[in-house]
Parts: C-alpha cells; structure tokens; sequence
C-alpha cells in the first residue's frame, strides 16, 4: 500500500488547493505549499508561513457592543516568507524565470511522501530559447529540530552548459489572506508585522519581526549552499528582504540546500543567538542525514499509529493523509494546540476550538498518549482564563473555556454561535477523563486533570438550576449552531452531567490516593466539601429530554416543537444555509448543522438504551444537512453503532476524502482538521466500535462490504494493541505489554501477548 | 397652572441637560438649547441642529457578518451650527466676552414658554471692567415656516456707552457626539459632511453641505440685523464658516434679529433658490409677528390636546411640557417620523422605532388625527422596503418592518434585540387599526392602511406555522429585551392575531364598500383569496401561553422554567443589567427590562379575564427592572386598570418627570420620546382607562387620591371631547360634533352636546 500521495496539477487552481494538501509542518511551524518560484502575477494563491500560536491582537468591531462581548482577538500571523527560490535561465539580458507556467513543462510531479515527512516536486523543464533541465526541489519541516524548514533542490541539466541564476530571498514584508466576501475567511488584510532587522552576515540572512500589538517577535535566519565550486555569490537587501543571488554556468548535476531556521519569542528570549546555535548544530548533518531523521520520527509514529484498508487504495491514501496532516499540526510544547486549520492555513486565524479535545484528541490519546498530554496541558495553562471568563460572565465561579482562542480569551465575536456554547467546558473535561481511561496516567490526572474536571463542573452549577426536582441548563448553545440559545440542550445536559460526575469521581480518588494533595487543591481553590455533593446531586438529577412519542431525545426543549425546514423547497445552491439565510430564519427550523444530540449518543452511549439511540438516529439524520465538516464522520460512527453499517460506510466516503477531493470548496483556506480526526474515529470507533470506559476496552467491530479488511493499532495503558478486522474475523493482537481487558459485543475477554482474541465474524 | 418651565442653572452639568430640555423643534428641525456665545472650552456639550431624517450611510463593522445583517445604517447628521451669536464688550485690545462663565453673572433666568412655542434667556451680567449690561435671547423654530430657526436679543445696556462687537456665526464644520464609553451613544464622531458652498451675499450667509455616502445635502441661509443705525457691519468667511461682525457703542436698547432658514434636498431639489424665496416671504413678518403665529399654532394644540392636573404643580409642569416636546419632535411630512429622542438629540442615531406606534402614536390619534395620519403615511412609505426585507429573511411574501431606520431599511446590527422583534410589524398595523378606530377614517384606510394590514398579515403566516391544531409562532424576541429569541412569545402572539383579524376584518370592509379597489389592491398585491381565510384561521387558532398554576401569561414558551434573577445579590449600581451582564447571563433567568406581556394586557385586553391580567401583573412586577424608560408607564396603566390606584400612581411619578429630573441619567443625550407619550397615556388610557373599541369609547375612571383632579381633551370621530375627573365625579362634554357611544365601567352611556355625561365617583 502506497505512501505517497501524488499530483501532476499545474493549472492555478489546483495549485492553489495543494498549498494546502502539501503543506510541511511539525506541530510548531507550518509552510503551505506555494512554489518555490512563484506564480505569474494575477493568480491566486495564498502564500503563507505560520508558527503555532503566533499572533497578533485585534479589536473586534461591533455596531452595537454589549458587556462582556470580547474587545479584541488574536489572529494568528502569516510570517516572514522564506520558501522563494527563483531560477534565472539564459544569458544575462535574456533571462527567463523557469516557471510552471512559461517556456514548456514536459513532466512535472508533485509527492508527498507520507513514510519519509517530505514533500517533492520532480520538473522536467525547456525554456523558450531552448535550454533544457531536470529540477527536483524536497521541503521538509523538521520533527527533530522543531525550528528547521528545509529546501533542497537538485538541477541537472539536459541540454549542455546552461547559465543560471538562482535567487533565494526572505521576505519580510508578508499579510495575511483576505477575503471580504467569505464570513470563514479573514476580511482584514493589513500589515501586522513591522520588520526590527534584516541583515546579511556570514551567520545567514536574518529577518527579524515584530507584531504590531501583542509585541512578539519572530526571526528568521536563512542559509543556502550550492554545491558547485564555480558559483559566485551576491547579496542584496531592501528594506522589506534579502536575497542571495548565485550566478554559475549549469554544466553538470548540482545541489542547493536552503535551510531556514524559525524561532518566536515566546520559545526564546535572545532570537539571534538562539538562531545562530541552533543553525550550528544542525550545520553537523547534511540533508540526507536530517531526512533520515525525519524518518525515524515517521517510522516511529506509523509505527503506532498507522491504519490500513484491505480492498480500497483510495481511502488508503486518505486515511494516512489525515493521520500524517494532524501529526505535522499537533503543538507539542504545552503551550499550543490544534487550529482548525492545523498549521496547513488561516482559516478561522488559527484559533483552537472543541474540535482539538472531540475530534482529534481521541486519535492521539490512543494511540500517541504523550502528544496528547501535551494537548491537555495547553488547556490547563489556560485555565485562570477560563476562570476570569467565568466571572466576567457573570458566574461567582467555576471555568468557562472560551469558544476559539490562541492564549486563552474569547475570540468569538457572534455569541450565539460561541460563547454560548458552554458545553466546549465539558468537552474538554471529557477529553481528561478519556485520557485517564486510556492511559490510567493518575500523576497527570492529579497535577492537570483534576483542577480542570473541578473548575469546569462548578460551571454547571453555577449555569444550571434545579427546577422540579431536576437539574436544568438553560440558555445555551449545543454543538449544532443551526440552532441557538436553547434550555436543555440534550448534548450539553448529558456532557455536563458526565463532567459533575467524574469531578466527584476522581475528586474522590485523589482524596484518597494522596490526602496531602487533596487538601492542597481543595485550598488552592477554595473548593468547599458540599461542592462535591453538590456536583454528584446535580449529575445524578441531570434533565436528559426525551420526547416517547417519537423515542428520541429531543435537541432542546421545543426544537420538536419547531416546523421541520423545508428541504424540498431549498435549491442545492442554497447549502451550506448559513451562507443563504440569516440566523434567525435557520434557527426558526429543525435543521441540523451538524451532528449534535447523535453526538452526544456516541460520546456518552451509556446514558440511553439501544432503541433510542437507533431512533434518534433516524430522526436527526432526515434533518442534518452535514453544513459542517464535524458532521459525516459523527453520521458515520453512529451509523455503524446502530447497525448501520453500509450508511457508515457512505457517511465515510464523504468524510475521508473532504480534504483531498476538496469536497467543501474550502481547502484552500486550509485542511478541516476536525474532519480528519473524525476520519480515523468512524473506523477505530465507527466500525471497530472501540469505547473507552472503566472496566476496559469495548468492540463492537464491523466490516463494511466494500473493504476486506482493515487494520489498526492502539495505545492502552502502557500495551500496544493491533486490532484488525477481515472476513476471516476480528482479531486483536498484544504488540507490548501485559494483558488487558476487552468487551466484543459486550462479552467479556481477556487478552496476552501469548493469546491474541481471534473471533469470527458474525 | 403655568406655562412656563424655569432654569436658573449655570453650572455645566445641568447646562448640558438644558440642551436637550430647552430644545426648539417644529417636526422638521430641531436645534439644542446651546447657548449663543458657547461655553469654557473644556465644557462637555452636546451642540447640536438636526434636520428630522436628514441622515448619512455608515458601513456597519461585524467581527463575523453573517447572511442578511445590514451592511450600513443612516445615521441623524448634526448638521451647520449656526446658534452662535458671541457678544464681546469693552474697546478693541480689552474685549471680554459675554459669558455665564466669566465676568460676573448678577441674575439669569431661563424659560420654556409652552405657551408660545419660545424659549427665553434672561441675563444680567457685568463685565470684569465693570461693563454692566441686560441681554434677553428670545429662540423659536416655527410651526409656521418651518425652515426658520428664529434668534431675537435684546441688549440694554446699564452702565453707560458700552464698546460691543457681535460676531454671529454660520459653522460648516460640525460633528456628531460620540461616547466610546456608552453602547446606547454612537462611538463614532468622524466628519460626514462636505462642505460645498460657503459665501455671504446680500442674501445673507449661506453654507451648504453635502454627505459624504447618502449624497443628501442642506444649506442653511442666514440673515442678521441690528436695530441700531450707528452699527458697523463687516463679513468674514473661512473654509469653515461665515461670520457677521457688527461693532456698535451700546447706549440705550437694541435688538439683534437673526434668522436661519435651512432645508435639505429631500424637500428641495434647489436649496439656494428655495431658501431665498423663504426668506423674503419671511421678511414680511417683524419677530413679534412671527411669535404670534407661533403662538396661535400652540394654542390651536393646546386647545386639542391640553391635559390639566389639579393639585400637583410638578406633575402638571411635566405633562405639558413632555406633550409640547412630542408636538416639537413629529415629523408632519407623510416622510418622517418620531425619532426615540425626537429633535432633541443624537441618542439611537435619529432612528425610529416601534416607539412612535405604541407609545407615542395613541397621543396624536386621539387629539390630533392630522399629524398621527402624517406618522401613519411614513410607515407607508417604507413598506416596499419592509417587503424586501422579508424576502431576505427568507419569507416568501409579507413586509417585515425594520427594528430601528429612517428611510426604511433595517439599520440594527444586534438582531436579537432588533429584527428578532418581529412584533414591530403587528405594532405599526396596531397603530393603523386604532387610528381607524378614532377616526372612522375609512378613505385613508382604503388608500394606506389596507395594504399594510395585509402585507403584515401575510408576514405572521410566513413565521408562524399551525402544530396541534395551534397557530405557534418560533424564534422572536418580545418587547423586553432581557429575553431573546424565544418561541411563543404572548406579546408578539396575541398582537399578531389582532393583525391577522383585522387584516381579514379590513380587506372584507373594502372588498364590500369598494370592490374596484379592492379588485385592484388584489391585484397589485397577487393576493389569493384564500390567504383571507388563512389570516382567520391562524387567528382563530393563535396559541397565546397560559400557565394555570400561577395563572398568568407565561411570557414565552419556556420562560417559567427558567430561574428567577437574583434581585437580592444585584447591588444598586449594577443596574441598568445591560451595561453589567452580558446578554446570555440576563437571557437566562427570569428578569425583564420592560413591560412585555404586561403591554399586551394593555393593547389587546379583550384577550384574557381580570384575573390573569391582575395575576400576570403581580408576577412580573416583582421580576421586572423598569431598565428601559419604556416601562414605568405601561406598569401605571395596567395597575389602573387592574386595580392597584396608589401603584399606578407611583409608576406615574417616575414615568412623569423622567426627563424633567434626568431620573435616567441619559437625558443629556436626548429626551426620552415614547416615555413622554407614555406619560399622556398613563392619565387617560391609566386612569381614565379609555380604550379604543369597535362599539366606541370605553372608560374605566379613577382618581389618585394624591390629585384633586385631571382634565383632558379628546378627539373622536370628528367630536371633541372635554374629559374630566374630580372627586365630584366624572365628566365628559362634547365641545363640538354629534354625539359618542360610552361605556363607563362597561355600561353603556349616550351624550351629546345637550347631555354631557356625569357620574359621582364610586
């Protein structure tokens, strides 16, 4: 099975879409990838180098504002660019830029090599004067030397002795991407970098910048080396770039090796020196060498991570072009995590949302536990945000996590559709506690998770009420924003109630487990002991709507009680409707964005019978214009979980591939993160049916028709599991550790190194 | 009882509050009681002239536009100041100016002659050298050229031979107030207007003005004279503005005559011309002259609509002068309206509002049909704009009335307390039906109110749909804002049932008296038939919210359910909520900002029994802050009306001198409009009980026993009525006409001019 993903595009628009798909990153840089050379001058492309986290402040306009509405926001930054590479072909008065688009492209490739970390672009090139050459340029965004953007370029040349002249620059005079006609897309495009230095020394060619309000600093220092004795070099600086310009006679085969080393202030004090050392370093290995490094890294990580499908190359190649996209995006210092975009562009500027801790931890936290503590920590460091929201928000106490943010404030300027949506407060409380199941990592659930389980359940009891002997939660948003400002949303009541009851749960645990500890927490936030009961009472009393005519659990109080959206009378142009109608006319419908109370059903399926589940199901999925791309794979799951297994399938095909074959029409703007997660859960939970719960792992596997088998592996405290699926059966084999638990159908077993579980398909 | 309201106030604060209580308006300018020589430099003021609707286009900014929020708003341009007539007294090196703020002030008296339509200031003041002079500004705009902003002062001198120089000024360069800190001010004080001409002819002093969006432009021509022949005159002219020097030696009294005439190009298309024709058709008239015309306006108003309270000065002070600011404030063109704080100010950009319909509309139908038909016609000739509306809000047909405009397109970027109120559209058919009601005036409603009627109508069959055999109407916002976006909510329920029977009621009147017509209305409108007995239907079948254990109006479907707000633990400063809560927090419990199902008690009473109108009052009541100055009024009428006398009292002595005592704080920004007609409504329709209905007038009579007695005037179907309450009874005479169905305290009595009505108070 194939590790690459291939393209021969050279028409504008795919291209500008493969930025996207091509991007390199590590978690801590990301470069879309733009070519080298450029494009003509009228094509549109979106040129863009990021740092996770890095941004800017900027004020929110309002025509009316209201207290507490957010007065700015962080927008993540677009940065020094320094992927420019120009070759000059021909005599000097005559010279022809080669390009994808002048003089005659007679084979061009584009890989993306999923084993390796690497992108390629192999050209094979004749200028209109004749002259003839093979260009292969390799990027790399490094894994093992997190500030290293890596070029190498290797010319060989076909026709004989051909005068050359490349040019590399770092430009610092970069903004961000615009587009006054599109709501998911920045329309603001001013200039929030002001360059501090740009210099050429023997160091490299150094562009330091500064943001305009939040005053970090980013620098970039580059180097390039030919390996031809006989180029001459020269330098030149504008107030906004650099450029190293080599002339020499192309002859026979020759190399450039561009290295570019990024660093920000929030990692570094002294950016210079930092540069300088790092660059020095890494100066001790040649390119080859770091691309066995980045390798191991990847062999490492397909190691416990990598999926495969028996019978179906094409989502083959997607399944890994997910997993390997939300590798290069995840932050991994604790201090940053997964945008929307991941780090591939700037679409919803970088913020971090829900999707981090419901649609793409779960790939993490079991299968790379460590990258995922990493995820969990940067929510606790943003933590006293999330308390200060609270207040300001009018709560005596308690967490309310901001709706999308970078360092912790909300960011959400349409409160319907942000704020009001507490229930991402339970998302994330949700996410500690399965990394607890996952892992039974109790230190890190004591020095992180407990804080944030407390803090967040005080939020519903300070949110809620009880009325009628039931705890109520009136007044927010669910996951679907089709619909807004509702009492008693089901995903919200049944998140919340899962929250109030692990706080007290593991409240419990570390009370008991280290007293000492305890009573230092309970100090540290003046957590009182009838808190505790408080939380147990509420979940124990937690309103879960359910409507028994029709079997379901009704999305909020009177969503059943809405006219049902006219679907047939809705022209296909019409969709996505948040971009045809305004808010009040969705919101006055059962219409489903998203999956929300089918979502809940999959994250706490303990808390409804079979039945409801399966007729929840039907009903939702008739109203759901899957409007997001957190949708499908939710659709997926779920289908799968209540038998069925060929709409899974189908919901599958729409999620796995949204990215590769562009399905939204907005890849360009960047990969849908989210979505990709949600690829790897609608087959580890969807048709493998995995559930993380308390007294193990649970199976209820299944195998679409169309597949003969696939094939994944698991982290579970501390055994590495390989479970496949193929119509000879379900097995799952312990690549590591000692024993572990399973429920398949919700039959016990109990599984060893030396006895794998082997069970025939039903 | 006076007609006089006085000021002896020089300190700034309350001068700044004088500017809007001395305002002078005609309905088409308003101009600011701004002093003439102007204020310390470091003073706050508001100096401010408007023309009513004179308006430029300001982009609207959103943080995330989404589909259908309007793209810009108008905005009520301050517009050339030319109240500045500066007076500098003693020889050329040494001259001081005339100020409350320097020299020394020896007495100084300010008045609002309600009377005469004219404000008056009163000076004795001598200067630092010892210049001791007596000056009296007289001020009008006149009901009877309504371009003419009118300055008369009289200097007398007391000391002997005082060296004088008066500068009288036109100023091009005027900007709206702005307040940053303020949400219901606007933040945005940037120049709007162009100047396009500024120049001194014999004519006078002419500025002319263009906006710089809406292209609308003004001029303002002015003219200054001085009674003395040994004045010197001299023009000076800046790109800013045109200056009249006269220098004179004041020995015994002489009058300074300054006229402004000003019109804009919605009423003219050549503003010079129009304006010199105006002007020399004025000069026909001495001051004295045009203060008579004036005055004889005011009497004919007052003898309409004169309201006299016996036994409290402070009431009568305040009710006079609040039905003297609307007279002032209503647009008599057929083209503008009441804006929410008239002519007085800038406060909510010079918008209109539901205000004018509900609050101040039942004033002038009932004393002056005229001027209400005026009001009625603007909502007519907004409606093509209403129609388009509710197409891109996704209705298929109907007119939806924007929240807040001035030339009809929605200008409220915060919907769920703008176009969620989509009780707007009920309120203005309301308004049309009640003026039908007074008036019996069948041809107007022929040719205006017909169509709105059914154009609202179809709106509520468009939002609403039938479900259980009921006529329920999801996703609105009610009259108080402190709840949004709720399903059901009663208010906007039982007022668009009204819409949609007299839609049904009106469209069979015409159909039968005029069947040409109505064939034609047909026609134009693509009306079915059917969509009459659809109107009835949904009318018959409207669900109006009951709850029978507390036995009231619940004010929305979930509204009970919710927790009640914290009243205890709020303390006093944190009112009003909206500047200290955001609106999710206020959004979920059970707190109102004004009267809302109160008010439907109110307009439509004929929907529920006295008990759950008494017991609705009782329940909200203690939940409601009385944030906005639109509820006080509607909580005296309704304890009127449910029996609660003292209370309805109390209510009133807030809702009376609201502005008089700047008991909000706000005034300074403009007078509170609809607070001021609520005034009027709460003596007759509060304790008089009038209410307007099919079978003629109703009264439910009550006396505060704080009152000796109250007298008002009422128009009725072409009678006029003298209405008065004493402790020795009620009275009602017919001044002219034929004769009135009664009904006091539902029983039915017949006068006329022959047989007044008297009944001894129970």
């Amino acid at each position: 099975m194939s590790w690459k993903v291939q393209s021969n595009a050279t028409d504008i628009d795919t291209l500008l879409l493969e930025e996207s798909l091509f991007f390199n990153g590590n978690g801590y840089i990301g470069i879309r990838g733009n070519l080298e050379e450029g494009l003509p001058n009228d094509a549109k492309t979106i040129r863009g180098s990021y740092i996770n986290g890095f941004h800017d402040i900027v004020d929110i306009p309002y025509g009316e504002k209201l207290y507490a509405f957010p007065e700015n926001q962080q927008k993540l930054l677009n940065i020094m660019d320094a992927q420019g590479i120009e070759i000059w072909i021909g005599e000097d008065n005559q010279r022809e830029k080669l390009s994808l688009h002048s003089g005659e492209v007679l084979d061009y490739t584009r890989i993306l090599h999923l084993d390796k970390g690497m992108t390629e672009r192999i050209l094979h090139w004749k200028s209109t004067k004749g002259y003839e050459l093979k260009v292969n340029f390799k990027r790399l965004v490094s894994f093992h030397t997190r500030e290293l953007f890596h070029q190498f370029i290797t010319l060989t040349p076909v026709s004989m002795n051909i005068p050359i002249q490349i040019i590399s620059s770092v430009n610092g005079e970069v903004r961000n991407f615009a587009d006054k006609d599109d709501p998911r897309v920045s329309s603001d495009d001013e200039n929030r970098l002001t360059i501090t230095n740009l210099s050429w020394t023997h160091e490299g060619s150094l562009v330091e910048v500064q943001t305009k309000a939040s005053k970090l600093r980013a620098a970039a220092l580059s180097t390039v080396t030919v390996s031809s004795n006989s180029v001459s070099y020269r330098y030149e600086m504008n107030k906004l770039s650099v450029q190293t310009i080599m002339d020499m006679i192309l002859s026979e085969e020759i190399t450039l090796d561009k290295r570019t080393f990024i660093a920000d202030s929030t990692r570094y004090e002294n950016l210079q020196e930092s540069l300088f050392s790092i660059k020095n370093r890494t100066a001790l290995f040649s390119f080859s060498e770091l691309m066995n490094l980045q390798q191991d890294y990847l062999t490492t990580f397909w190691g416990k991570t990598d999926v495969t499908i028996d019978g179906d190359d094409k989502i083959q190649e997607a399944i890994r072009f997910n997993l390997y996209h939300l590798l290069q995006s995840a932050g991994q210092d604790g201090k940053t995590s997964i945008a929307a975009k991941g780090l591939s562009g700037e679409g919803y500027e970088g913020h971090y949302f829900w999707d981090t801790e419901i649609y793409l931890l779960p790939m993490f936290t079991m299968t790379n536990p460590d990258l995922a503590r990493k995820l969990l920590q940067y929510r606790y460091s943003i933590l006293d945000s999330a308390r200060e929201r609270a207040i300001e928000m009018g709560h005596k106490k308690g967490a309310l996590y901001p709706w999308r943010t970078i360092t912790g404030t909300e960011c959400s300027s349409y409160y319907p559709a942000g704020t009001a949506q507490y229930h991402i407060s339970a998302d994330i409380a949700y996410s500690y506690v399965q990394y607890y199941l996952a892992t039974n990592d109790k230190s890190f659930l004591k020095e992180f998770g407990t804080e944030v389980l407390l803090e967040t359940a005080r939020l519903w009891i300070e949110v809620g009420h009880f009325y009628n002997g039931e705890f109520r939660i009136d007044t927010v948003t669910g996951p679907d924003e089709y619909t807004a400002i509702v009492n008693n949303n089901y995903y919200t009541n049944v998140m919340a109630k899962y929250n109030l009851h692990w706080a007290c749960k593991i409240a419990r645990l570390v009370q008991n487990e280290d007293p000492m500890h305890w009573k230092a927490l309970k100090s540290k936030l003046s957590l009182e002991e009838f808190e505790l009961e408080e939380f147990q009472s509420a979940a124990d009393a937690m309103y879960l709507p359910t409507d028994r005519t029709l079997n379901i659990n009704p999305q909020d109080d009177t969503f059943l009680q809405k006219e049902i959206w006219d679907f047939e009378g809705t022209p296909a142009e019409h969709y996505p409707l948040l971009l045809h109608y305004h808010p009040l006319t969705i919101y006055r419908y059962q219409v489903c964005k998203q999956a929300d109370t089918v979502l809940a059903h999959f994250l706490v399926e303990d808390e409804q019978p079979e039945d409801i589940m399966k007729d929840s199901y039907n009903y939702y999925e008739t109203i759901t214009t899957h409007d997001s791309s957190l949708s499908s794979c939710v659709f997926s799951m779920m289908g799968a979980r209540v038998g069925y297994v060929d709409k899974a399938y189908d919901y599958f095909l729409e999620t796995a591939r949204l990215d590769l074959d562009n399905i939204q029409g907005n890849t360009k703007d960047g990969l849908h993160m989210a979505n990709m997660g949600g690829t790897w859960m609608a087959i580890v939970a969807g048709f493998a049916g995995l559930r993380l719960k308390e007294d193990g792992l649970y199976f209820r596997p299944q195998l679409p028709k169309q597949w003969k088998g696939y094939t994944f592996h698991i982290q579970y405290q501390d055994q590495l599991l390989q479970v496949s699926n193929h119509s000879d059966g379900f097995k799952v084999k312990l690549l590591s550790g000692g024993q572990v638990n399973l429920h398949i159908w919700d039959k016990r077993y109990i599984i060893s190194a030396e006895n794998p579980l082997v069970i025939t398909n039903r």
